[in-house]
């Protein structure tokens, strides 16, 4: 779990987004300010994203007030980009009955990761940003958190609080070095690093 | 659990699959006769097939030596026919690295089950079909089912005894009576229904 | 979940402890205002304890850090007095190496709740209090309660928030109306109501 | 998982119990014969024996039919003496609702293990031993053992078959290896070895 420690934290860009999922309208980064903010990137076809990160992300949607806190999808494909089409995605949404906004991140050509996914430095998937009221980034994490970490993180930052003091959260987050680099494991999907 | 209770107990047709995966020859279902065969049919966007009915079909994999036992895949789709094509069948055995042979059953036009589901008589998905050794059917069911009564079951049969003994195994596996028809729920997806 | 919406929160008498485990010295409620405090209500016996409660104040223990929130652990016997001793407390603490402190609530006689768990109104086992920095209760509990909800709760409170945000949590929680009393379920253990 | 290999299988001598529950007149080992046996031999303070190992052998109870199977819990103290005596057993057996017959396993004195612990070469808890229909010995285990490897073993059993074919078990069982002797895990509780 990396957090950011620098005096001024980031602010992230507006993201890439071709095509919507359950929100009527386009939903832009900067719309949601005032409002905490856990974006969830994932691959439908990513077994960490569909076995963790995604029935976490619901619990979360279902858990908080949505005046307090948006939970936000991110369809981040960087690899299988012939199995995992918007088509696709719409049928999976459905069979899963995820019901928080997804937004397909615009495709950076035919093969690696999409755009919103290298704009934000996102390693692989299930990756989790989480944005304080002020849109700052409080958490930028690869791979699976606990719910426990997860949840003080929110519930602090809902309250106000910019650090949080789950500290130990790292022991219990799965680490992204156990993640191989261009493989899916039980702990998430890592983006291929281009040999050197 | 349905379980044929008839003298003269089924012999499935063969089935008809137009694509083979992690086979390097079609499996034909009759050069499976003398072993125990347990074959998983499934839908690669089915939620409930993807948390238990395809790691327990890995596990039985693992599990039992293959002179004694055959785990055969059958990708059922019935529904979201653009979404689970054959190439995305493929990146999805990949991630996952389910490791045994399956069958892409043969589909009947561009809606609705495929054409070995509509003739084995296959509710929805997963659906499980255990074939004693000289090929009758000793288990036909749709849902979930523990391990505890699939192990007895197919230790049984592996020690040519037809009727098994574990007798309460309806009590744990999910009732097919709860699956509601044309749409996915923890249990499983049931194909549905025509109108009347 | 009860929260308390009265405008003067209750702040709880002093605990009437007669033995301490995995503390050198006994602990007084009263040292610990300033710091949130999740006081877990439990018996060795009481199978939900043993499966969800008591790990989950382990987790707590683990996971933040000591000057922000005190987790203590209170031994509330109702029945089984013969069987739950001191002594058989301490083989049990050993052997599930639960390392907060644990206080062993003061017996009214030989039968029925103990002193403190008549105190503080606890109607059976697993049970959570949940103190603000000041003392106040946030949150009384009986019943299983869900990691995300809690960590919102103790996140929300050590940043100082009294309400939290976490509105659904009676959703995720397991109902102490659905709680037989004077029996044990998977939920919990119930004192029995006296006969009227 | 041990199994023996030997030509001549072993036979168990009879076991020496000094309280039973859950049946109205003791049980002698050499009245099972005929049926086959799942004999568990736990310790009620054991965390593995309470979070696997007895729910197990409770599924196996509901599981299987009586004239095929019996199920028989041995409570086996070779620590805590004082803190799991009959009487806390009996508090125990009736919070988690166990049903099957458990025989309280005859100490060997204040300290130690007891004496059928012994005369069986108990390693610790849990332990399954399971006996064919002779009363041979096919499994011999110490620690967790999964439920598809002993539905199997035990459906082959049942029809007939001595030697099993879930040649993979060890793979999913718990290895005895690391279960540190004179300590509980996760795994279960060793018998701590005399200092050479």
């Amino acid at each position: 779990m990396t957090r950011s420690t620098d005096p001024t934290p980031l602010l992230l860009p507006e993201w890439d987004v071709s095509n919507w999922l359950n929100t009527p309208t386009p939903i832009a980064l900067k719309s949601l300010r005032g409002r905490v903010v856990l974006l969830h990137a994932f691959q439908m076809l990513c077994p960490s994203c569909v076995a963790y990160g995604l029935p976490q992300a619901q619990r979360v949607r279902l858990g908080f007030p949505h005046d307090d806190l948006a939970v936000i999808g991110l369809h981040t494909v960087f690899e299988h980009h012939d199995a995992m089409t918007v088509q696709a995605l719409q049928a999976f949404v459905h069979e899963y009955r995820w019901s928080f906004p997804i937004g397909v991140d615009q495709p950076d050509g035919c093969v690696g990761p999409s755009r919103t996914m290298t704009r934000y430095g996102l390693r692989g998937t299930p990756s989790c940003i989480v944005l304080d009221r002020e849109g700052r980034v409080q958490l930028h994490h690869f791979g699976q958190i606990d719910d426990l970490a997860l949840g003080a993180l929110l519930g602090g930052l809902i309250a106000g609080r910019q650090q949080t003091n789950f500290h130990h959260a790292e022991v219990h987050a799965s680490s992204p070095d156990s993640l191989i680099s261009g493989a899916c494991s039980s702990a998430g999907c890592a983006v291929q690093e281009p040999a050197q």
